[in-house]
């Protein structure tokens, strides 16, 4: 038995500055090597050797790669400290460029848009998908419904209200757009992502908030049709795409914090991406 | 006494979706009337009457006001469903517009830029100092460091890695801009802000990570400099300005999520802020 007061006081200890609070401190400890890029190499430790979070998000650039229909982000001085007594830049980006959410009205005629998706929504269980292996032999590789399943198998069922990610490591080509877009002789795209009956699935047979992908695109990139965004954004989920530091991240137990645009009737935009454990 | 295996089923509990218990569920109970706005107008519950997180975050469109020296935020369409299978936006704006982040090199040479702040300090314990008594009828008002010491002599010294958070409920202003910069006959803008005392109390006499208003600027609106950002920013916190939903969050207690804007040496930048408690 314990008593509720001790109860309690564990809860008000993580309900403060160390509220975020996991299993343990084990994460830091087991993770990889770092991948080269544009990320942050280790997750900092929030308390003392207890609580870990990670950025899941690139810095944003116009050197990051874009997807061929979008121009690279804009970052245009204005004000500097000698002359305004103060230092501002102007920004213009494609909402779809970065490390960025997409809205279900990004494909979805009167889909509901990123600024107006429930918060609570927005800070989700977090399960990490990995086909690295596979995708390190075969670049057209798709997340399954077999490999979604082998996941359920060891962690257990999906937590409702789950974000679903895949780790694909394609993010070790981010310094090199070429590599990263990865065009054949004939200008086809090659790259990870989720198969068509893996999106329905998490769409319809589990109870997930939205999907995400260390690739430019929800779908694999050599796909004919956009099947995996409209699968997932047609069932009202949202998707985060070009995350980063999905190798360091628990494959279970951590919560994603989706730090999603707000600007009016957004189809999607960059998003700052955190995850705790 | 308490068996260590229910305090870690309490932890793990914890850890997953519902892993942002905190005191009880009196938050939502005690909450005030909500503000005319752009702001969503009462917490989301996360789970079963347990726990709320709160947004920090105006919906950012060209008709929020802006501080004068920058032009409000563009959204220009550039894809449609119709047309290219997929609807897109292009998205223009001056860092310091909407909700954003300050970053010390915004107004300090050789400052940290925004990308860089570490991610620990991004989610910190958020202290909500409210002014909307005296806000109410003297729009020069500031937060003092009386303020500061009158709060914690309620609910303790401010934490270490505090964000410590201006409420003056000039956010009832904000469907009009007008009202909101508030300008006088010889067009000076009236709002209140932080006293340089009290800033500098904070980046010298505590450890706090960075501090917020709910108005545009660290500074009251009158003040004939940026007394209070260069106490801050040169001690090398960051602001966040134009907080939404404060008058909702606890004040003492509740975390703040920092979704900071993450382009290549960012002045600043929009953000999306989450508290939760």
């Amino acid at each position: 038995m314990c008593a509720p007061s001790v109860i309690n006081a564990v809860r008000h200890s993580l309900s403060r500055r160390h509220f975020l609070t996991a299993v343990g401190g084990s994460v830091g400890a087991t993770m990889v090597a770092p991948i080269s890029g544009l990320a942050q190499t280790k997750p900092v430790r929030l308390a003392k050797g207890f609580r870990d979070v990670y950025d899941l998000t690139h810095t944003f650039s116009p050197k990051l790669p874009v997807f061929p229909a979008f121009k690279p982000m804009q970052i245009r001085q204005r004000f500097t400290i000698a002359r305004d007594g103060f230092f501002a830049n102007e920004v213009t980006f494609d909402e779809h460029t970065g490390t960025h959410l997409d809205a279900p009205v990004h494909f979805i005629a009167n889909g509901g848009t990123a600024d107006r998706i429930a918060v609570d929504r927005l800070i989700a269980p977090l399960a990490v998908v990995s086909i690295e292996a596979r995708a390190a032999k075969d670049v057209d590789t798709m997340v399954t419904v077999d490999d979604l399943l082998a996941w359920e198998k060891r962690y257990g069922r999906l937590p409702a209200g789950a974000f679903v990610a895949m780790h694909s490591a394609w993010e070790a080509r981010i310094s090199n757009a070429d590599r990263f877009l990865n065009r054949d002789a004939k200008g086809t795209m090659h790259a990870p992502g989720f198969s068509e009956a893996a999106a329905r699935f998490l769409a319809q047979e589990r109870d997930i908030v939205g999907a995400g992908v260390d690739t430019l695109s929800l779908d694999a990139a050599a796909a004919q049709k956009f099947v995996a965004h409209l699968a997932l954004l047609g069932a009202g989920k949202y998707g985060v795409e070009l995350l980063a530091n999905l190798a360091r991240v628990p494959s279970s137990g951590a919560t994603i914090i989706v730090g999603g645009p707000k600007h009016e009737g957004a189809s999607g935009g960059p998003v700052r991406v955190f995850a705790v454990a």
